[in-house]
């Protein structure tokens, strides 16, 4: 099960980089939602692979076909099979590392857990994993939309030294974030970040970054205490996408170093009832939605793989100087974007589910 | 269900702060571990109340009682019922904020959520809810030191503005831990803390903190991808803890300014087999553990709860001023070095128990 | 989580039969349910030994606590935990068969299986157990009777070779159930009935029964397909059970011999919609309940614990007579129909809160 | 959730009759089991239709792809993906019955729960939801053979009034069962069977049957008590297979008509440890395996798709009167032989690793 996330709306992944095809099953969604393959297709365009420059050149069109649970447009309340081929598969490019386990790369703690891995790319451990989250978090979040108004943004906002200003209360789009090719809604730290990422390219090496996340929408009363605390649950999601390194709400570490007199969000009467003053709590109170934007923040380390040759050892403890093929980011986090919105769109249409089951 | 975390190795916890009894179940722990209440006993002393200056005078000597699931000392691998009484329980204190939601608590969400919530303290969201987590977590640590012979050791890092140097390889024990109140190993940094706490409280105000944890002796192959990697998993339990408000693994958000090729963990041979020149990973690769510790960072927010006054709103929105009676610390993380301890051991155990059924 | 039923309302019970007590935790009950110890321990009196003749002279008063989840008589939405002492454990009974595994009890199993078992009675196979389930079960009957006016009505119709009149339509309620000590509401059949039990009891023996039980009032489109279909969820709750061995929902067995033409249920307009015409269905068709009564039966095997000597194995394979002694039953019937009815609550309330999510 | 089965071995199936494909992904079984279509295939072409006269034409050839979690004819160990495309769908056979809910079938169910249902066929409820369980309990049935010598071996033993000798001690082999068209080994008995389908077929109706099933080389130890012992997991199997209304294991109803003295199975020292001198349990006690064979039965209601005119109502509740077309089996239990051995083989396999967890 360890594939399969969420309660009630519910999505299993499957597939390797380098195998037939990649996909989800989404169990739990509800009936009547108005869906087919063209409501998917937008993220995963943004999600894959050779949009730009900054991107890897692996050249995969990612286009979904539903298998089941729709007819004539509308869900059925079953499983819905969403399936993506693999294309542009290279398994030569791997050949010779069949001994060396990557440095920072899953190769080594594949092969003692399950003593196999993929030949080829990172199998499971690959970001092409992420595409059955995409696919499924793209219904969540039509079903979140339709159900509630809730809108899902995330943009980048760090790249290796670089930060963007706050933007959290700006009340981005998309489309804002689309403005370049970085996703930083920011003009000028968009720049600064396209030159650190084309940087580290041209340096045969790679660079992390940080996505910011805002929902906006979400009514007071979601997320399940004490162990599917909203903010537990968002922590669980973002940490099981590659490359994540870290997890903050509202204030998170910065918060720490706040006094509670300064911390604390008063309250204060609003047109659609209580809020707060300010939004340290980034939008949950004791686990569950209090009603104001959900703010997280997710740190993406540099990408594993570069093309500068690295010292290192194979899996007989012999020093080799690895000298990687492939074809990688430089950094992850402009594509991140979407697979960051469909994540907290999973969990946040299981908690409303979960909730409604109380009702 | 949300009151339950773990697949194999399970805890359900049960409890309000100011009813009858706070305690877990505890189902899937092996048979034939030998286990009395002294083996949980010492963890609930380290996270009870009253301990010293740093911390809220409510005298709970929290004693836990076996209910079922040993005999003669020893677990059937049945499930272990785990109870502490309530017994400093002060509901007057809590009468005049009815209709006062407590600003940065969850009083608010409950009643949205609920449409009912404890009379008096925080009810499931008090801290009191945690007892329960310690005592499974004494438990799932003891197997764990006899199964693997695991070393789980977390300290205060950070309180306010004050930081403690790394001490992630200095190999601390639980006793360095205790040496002082505040539990930093450092001692001059935990003067800093203690004062920097101290000074809070006598401001009526409150402070937050950093606590790291570091995990030694985990074998490789521990962690379940996609959706239960070891670091996802260990994000969520930390975050489902009170006041938390960010999580880092490894490198967290500092690793997004690094290049990769500063950033890879280069293999080396080590005693053991294969290990890592550095720990930039904190422990996991793809979600599995690969022999190196872990080590891990949490954020607590300052407590909510603070004796000077408020402006704020009751439920109908009319700005009152809230003044907090009720008996609080000032400061949480001392008291929450055991209790993430707890929790990571509860995910260790998962993990070792999801891996053996592999193999 | 083998110890934990029910995905939204989840019970888990513990607790051995000579430990220090038996319980359950209940999450997921919604809030708002009034809700205290009276609820409850009534079904506790209808399973607790002692009541008649027909039952083992074991003496437990079976008395009920709620340790959380309630305030004031109203559920909190919480975590409800539920314990039950044990006082009349007799553990000297069973010292001389330590090394003799009781011929169709679980002595063997549990020894293979944990490497350890309870020194006395049966630990968790003991009917003892079911106490938790009773309570949990009492908690969601009383939810069902607000929320849907579901009756829930179990009775015995069957005793050894002796088979009660079919009863299905006869709107029983428990209180004719109740007119006899055998719990069958045929006066006549529950003469024999009885009679059957003395007759085994006095050749220090035992005998088997069946449980019929009807739940009125269950609207349609509850239970989920495809593999929590209702009627599968309800066999599983029931051969959870000790000494079950069979299962038959609607036409069950019998149905088999028929021909679809007389064993379809055709449609007819009824005062509350579409009904049927006949059940052989059971109330159920795809997995979810259509408005009609949900009918199933339950075989209980013999007790295997009898007074005469049994000549078997002990655990080295080494011939011996057993002649067992501890305090027991000839008859489960008429005990586990509280039971029977409290699982099929379980399944039903469970059934409604995943069925009230998607809506 | 719903649409998965098992804990650690967990197969979610997706597909509706009519629509683009049907299959399942198979998440959590062991790494390096030796694994390609081939071993999946065999199961598939039993369970297909138009496999003899006793069949429906529906000219399906089920052909199953693996789309992941293998690589070199090895598992990885990650979910494994099988898809199987549905060809021969022919919408128009059900145009005229949109407004009618078809007796004993599930339209009138479906429509209920989710407001929406498939306009061909049966939807999810159909017979074809199954393939994705065979192919599932195919992989499920290889690990079990390699890793224990497991064998799963079922076959008819009554339709409509025919039942077959007893056959459960006989050593069957899947060889013997398929040596006719009706799958009951005993070729007298099956003369008849067949005979009795046929007629049916001839009188434009259907007609019920029973399955028995036995597993042989079930070590001691595996089932999960309290609520997943093995019964009553296989008990839940069983009845969410389309058209099944009872489970027996062991004795089942008729045991209720013994006394305890005669059904015990006493204890013997046989060649590979302590048995059983009867098996009245069925090879399970307390919820446990004990090392005999497992032997249940399935009892399957005749098929409620019959050509002959049914008075009924529509969905308004008028009379009508009903003259299905579809293709459709006159008796399921030829081919649920080897559903039922895939569900058995999911169970086990599930159970195996559950056991092998808590070594």
């Amino acid at each position: 099960m360890s594939s399969s996330f969420g309660t009630i709306f519910r999505v299993t992944t499957f597939g390797e980089s380098h195998g037939g095809a990649v996909g989800a099953v989404v169990d739990g969604c509800p009936p009547l939602l108005a869906l087919t393959e063209a409501d998917i297709q937008p993220q995963l365009d943004r999600r894959r692979p050779g949009q730009s420059a900054l991107t890897t050149p692996r050249g995969e069109l990612d286009v979904v076909r539903i298998l089941s649970g729709t007819e004539n447009g509308v869900t059925f309340g079953t499983p819905i099979a969403l399936v993506v081929a693999n294309r542009d598969t290279k398994p030569g490019d791997y050949a010779e590392m069949s001994n060396v386990p990557r440095p920072s790369h899953a190769d080594f703690t594949y092969q003692m857990k399950y003593g196999v891995r993929a030949a080829s790319g990172g199998g499971r451990s690959s970001a092409r994993e992420t595409i059955g989250r995409v696919a499924a978090g793209a219904i969540a979040e039509k079903w979140l939309r339709l159900k509630a108004g809730i809108e899902i943004v995330a943009w980048v906002s760090g790249v290796g030294a670089v930060e963007s200003p706050d933007l959290v209360g700006a009340g981005l789009t998309r489309l804002a974030v689309d403005a370049n090719a970085v996703r930083c809604p920011d003009a000028a730290a968009a720049k600064l970040m396209e030159a650190e990422i084309l940087a580290a390219r041209d340096a045969k090496d790679s660079v992390g970054g940080i996505i910011t996340c805002v929902c906006r929408g979400v009514p007071p009363g979601w997320g399940e205490p004490v162990f599917h605390k909203l903010e537990a649950v968002l922590a669980q999601a973002m940490l099981s996408l590659p490359a994540t390194k870290g997890f903050e709400i509202g204030s998170g570490f910065a918060g720490t170093r706040q006094r509670g007199s300064a911390h604390n969000d008063a309250f204060v009467q609003k047109p659609g009832g209580l809020g707060t003053r300010t939004n340290y709590s980034g939008g949950i109170q004791g686990g569950i939605s209090n009603g104001e934007p959900i703010v997280f923040r997710v740190a993406f380390k540099p990408p594993a793989t570069i093309s500068q040759p690295q010292p290192t050892a194979d899996f007989d403890g012999q020093p080799v100087t690895l000298e990687a093929k492939g074809r990688h980011d430089p950094c992850v986090v402009p594509r991140a974007v979407p697979i960051v919105e469909a994540m907290a769109a999973l969990v946040l249409a299981d908690a409303a589910l979960q909730q409604q089951a109380r009702s």
